[in-house]
């Protein structure tokens, strides 16, 4: 849609048709594991435009519910079937915008009748239809991403016994799994059933009348669900695409900056093409709406004579999942290591605003950097408020090749309501500048087992009623306003391990003992990184 | 503060002394209005830090309750008065973060008791004690700038009949007249009245017992107040730097990117500095909380011996007002065009997530750029959630030194409860690229009047309903989806003006009039922004 309203507005004279194999076009597909539970109360609000409306307006002729079949790329002509009927069109530029279908793993069950994907209208209204006709109060979402938890989130607000079955240690796959440790909570606080590391053995039929059927897991445990949904991530719809001969890979359609496909009279957008990581510079696939807006425009420049190029994706995305808002842009740490791209990061807690104004809530900022030279990689953001807000700077950023130390400069909105004299983002920047910088040397939590800590002198700086509530292995207490009278009772010839509850105690602390001579590390994203991450090792 | 504590971080060696001519040190000023109407519950809230605790954390030794009257460069000391006594103390640095003083118009009447500024901590204490042993009901603000504005809103949930008395067209002077028109509407709907243009002729007491004292306009109008507040912006606190023979100007004390006056061993920090605006290049006093912490550290570091230099200030400012928030970043146009630099400018009301999400709201966003090469120049935002968001990305896009054409490129947070797959920073990107690459020529409601209106035949493409609730003058309905069929209702030997609600439908309308062959504007953010900006005699 985003390509034929742009290329109408470049040209009143292009004969422009949209195949669509379904009933709708124009469509907010993001809007339907809303639509499903009732969040997003009418159905109807989820379409934005109609073939007619669509006509009117842009003079675009829209065959739906029809099917393209084949491309003859040597005869410029794709033969479509309406029904019974499949007649051929000539084309000058063919645009594929097919997106990407559900993944359906093999299965067994999986083609029982109260199973379904969440992908498209038809796919929301059939699982309605079925909810409401067999009076189904439970719901089994196979699957922890955007879908599976937007999906659950809304099954939850309609009143469903809602379970979450997810392949991975965590859900949320694009994020690490420290950030993801608090959605655990925040899913199990809204009594949805999560079950992680699951592996499916099969989906079984009720066991008896007015039973609801189950997942079985290997382990042996039965997720019941009335309802089961199939949401584990899309493949890019390839093979119209691969019958014509086009150059394809595991990201999907093989395109040019231009989303041109390996044939230049065919262009290929959105879910289904295989565009490139402005930060990585490696091929990906990318089921994201932003893009593929963009994309179809960009295609529609180019086919009108616009010099044009897309510049690639740097992957931000937003999740909203009961109260707790998270965001990333970039990979992951997991994700960076695994490419095997040299990654530092640090992690912050600030608040979204100012502390004193009310509604303050703690943000989790994770900033992933290059140790070479400080250019942002990626960010991680957990919260309530102004999630969204810091992954778009940090976008802006990523895209303008700033490092960590421009993050320093940026002048932020700052009023009571709406942020602090230091932003967030300007408190990662500090602290990823004074790791580069050498002005502190950090630790992370994941590099710590039980027995390295023991390695350490290991000192609690915060005050004794936090330190009362829980703390790392043999931390001795000495609350920083009072360590520079007591740096005594620390041994000089042990290496120190300090920390506090977010990390810049720690960080003063570390600057007392590192001018006092002593070797030190301050805990990365201190106590609080370590009990929301689950390092239950680590502590006492 | 931020520069003391930086310091220490930096030496544990140095011997750092801090000078308050007050009781409090580190407290949180721009939480004031808050507390003052108890919005912020508890006013030890914006207490963060005493005397005591700063020294035990930071080892800094604070002269609280002293004033330094004299500055000798010569023998590098300072001179102190605490009560009556007056003692020296030598420095190798001195850095001076007085900040700003009220500014105090000359008025008559302005010495009355009930008349208080609302600074610090011991101004809001006044005023509250005022308020509460007068049993006050009503409050006239003489100004309508951040403090106002905050101060009217805190008031009225305190339930005090509140007045604003403004003396220029329009309140928050950063942003321009049209939207800043917004605010006006919201200030009247929560009964704050609000009087513009307001020329004071004095400060009237009681007429007689019982009676509120009021401010007297050249209008005659009087305005009513138990407490007059006089808020009507801060002058750089320069007397002692200046008795010191230190470079200042009219923006503050004169300093280089170190932060250092025009004595090296001097260094002037925050509201009392003029530094350098990053857009225009001109110098400027800037009054804000987060360039004042930056610069603080910043010149802790250069003492310390680092490479640092300050960049320069884009003006990044927010400010909520009842429901409404507004935000901006740069000059405003009214401020570009007075400094004589060239500028366009867009306007587009997007909403802040996608529409189908419950709680969707517009905003208004107005992009300043340089006409030239694009480079933006400002934005200002106004709307509910999700304004700081696009201020926070566009004042980052500023310092990157981006253009419009960057914006249709950034790959921004999307999901229903955040966003749109296109954000409006990337819809304003694309407006103003379509204007600078000539795809869309656009006219502003200001540059038109009444007469001028009358040279364009006016073609309101909207649908009927929306034009019966009000439309240009003189404008002819012919509804987008109609407008192929009947262009020949258009005479071609006649300009076109043509217009929608918020721009979108008039900018295709504009493509079908042009590829006709018709010569044709399409009117800058539409009906809405007539209708917002208060330009009555447009419309009919």
């Amino acid at each position: 849609m985003s390509f034929a309203a742009r290329a109408r507005r470049l040209s009143e004279l292009a004969n422009i048709t949209i195949f669509e194999k379904g009933p709708f076009v124009g469509y907010a597909n993001c809007g339907i594991p809303y639509a499903l539970g009732g969040i997003i109360p009418k159905d109807e609000a989820l379409i934005l435009q109609t073939p007619d409306s669509v006509n009117a307006r842009y003079n675009v002729h829209i065959r739906h519910n029809t099917e393209v079949v084949n491309i003859d790329r040597q005869k410029k002509t794709v033969e479509y079937r309406t029904g019974e009927e499949v007649k051929s069109m000539e084309y000058d530029k063919l645009i594929l915008a097919q997106g990407a279908e559900p993944f359906r793993p093999p299965m067994k069950g999986a083609d029982a009748p109260n199973v379904f994907t969440l992908q498209t209208i038809p796919d929301m209204t059939a699982v309605k239809q079925y909810m409401f006709s067999h009076g189904s109060k439970s719901v089994a979402i196979i699957g922890g991403g955007f879908i599976g938890l937007e999906a659950a989130e809304s099954l939850v607000a309609l009143g469903m016994q809602v379970s979450i079955v997810e392949y991975l240690p965590h859900v949320f796959p694009p994020v690490d799994q420290d950030i993801a440790e608090p959605l655990h909570t925040e899913i199990r606080k809204n009594n949805v059933s999560l079950h992680l590391n699951a592996r499916i053995q099969e989906i079984a039929a009720p066991e008896s009348e007015g039973q609801p059927s189950h997942i079985v897991l290997e382990s042996g445990e039965k997720v019941p669900g009335d309802v089961i949904l199939l949401v584990v991530g899309v493949r890019p719809r390839v093979k119209l695409a691969e019958a014509a001969g086009l150059a394809t890979n595991r990201f999907g359609i093989v395109t040019n900056a231009q989303m041109q496909s390996s044939d230049p009279n065919i262009y290929a957008v959105g879910d289904m093409a295989c565009t490139t990581n402005m930060i990585t510079h490696t091929p990906q696939n990318l089921a994201l709406a932003g893009p593929a807006n963009r994309q179809g425009r960009l295609a529609a420049d180019h086919i009108f004579g616009r010099a044009v190029a897309y510049r690639g994706n740097v992957g931000t995305s937003m999740c909203k999942i009961f109260d707790v808002n998270v965001g990333l842009v970039g990979p992951s740490l997991f994700s960076l290591k695994t490419q095997g791209i040299p990654a530092e990061y640090v992690t912050v807690h600030p608040p979204n605003h100012a502390g004193y104004y009310p509604g303050a809530n703690p943000l989790t900022l994770k900033l992933a950097f290059s140790p070479a030279d400080g250019k942002i990689l990626g960010a991680q953001i957990l919260g309530k408020d102004g999630v969204d807000k810091r992954i778009d700077v940090l976008a802006t950023c990523i895209t303008a090749g700033m490092t960590v130390y421009d993050l320093e400069h940026l002048e932020l909105a700052y009023a009571p309501p709406f942020g602090s004299a230091k932003d967030p983002v300007n408190m990662a920047g500090f602290v990823a500048s004074n790791v580069l910088r050498k002005d502190t040397e950090i630790v992370h939590a994941e590099q710590l087992t039980a027995e390295t800590l023991e390695e350490y002198q290991v000192v609690d700086v915060r005050g004794p009623g936090e330190y009362a509530k829980g703390h790392m292995k043999n931390a001795k207490l000495i609350p920083l306003n009072e360590l520079r009278g007591r740096l005594g009772e620390v041994e000089k010839s042990r290496k120190v391990l300090v920390y506090c509850f977010v990390g810049y105690r720690g960080y003063l602390a570390y600057r007392i003992f590192k001018q006092a001579g002593y070797e030190v590390v301050n805990l990365d994203g201190g106590f609080k990184s370590v009990s929301q991450g689950a390092f239950k090792a680590l502590t006492e």
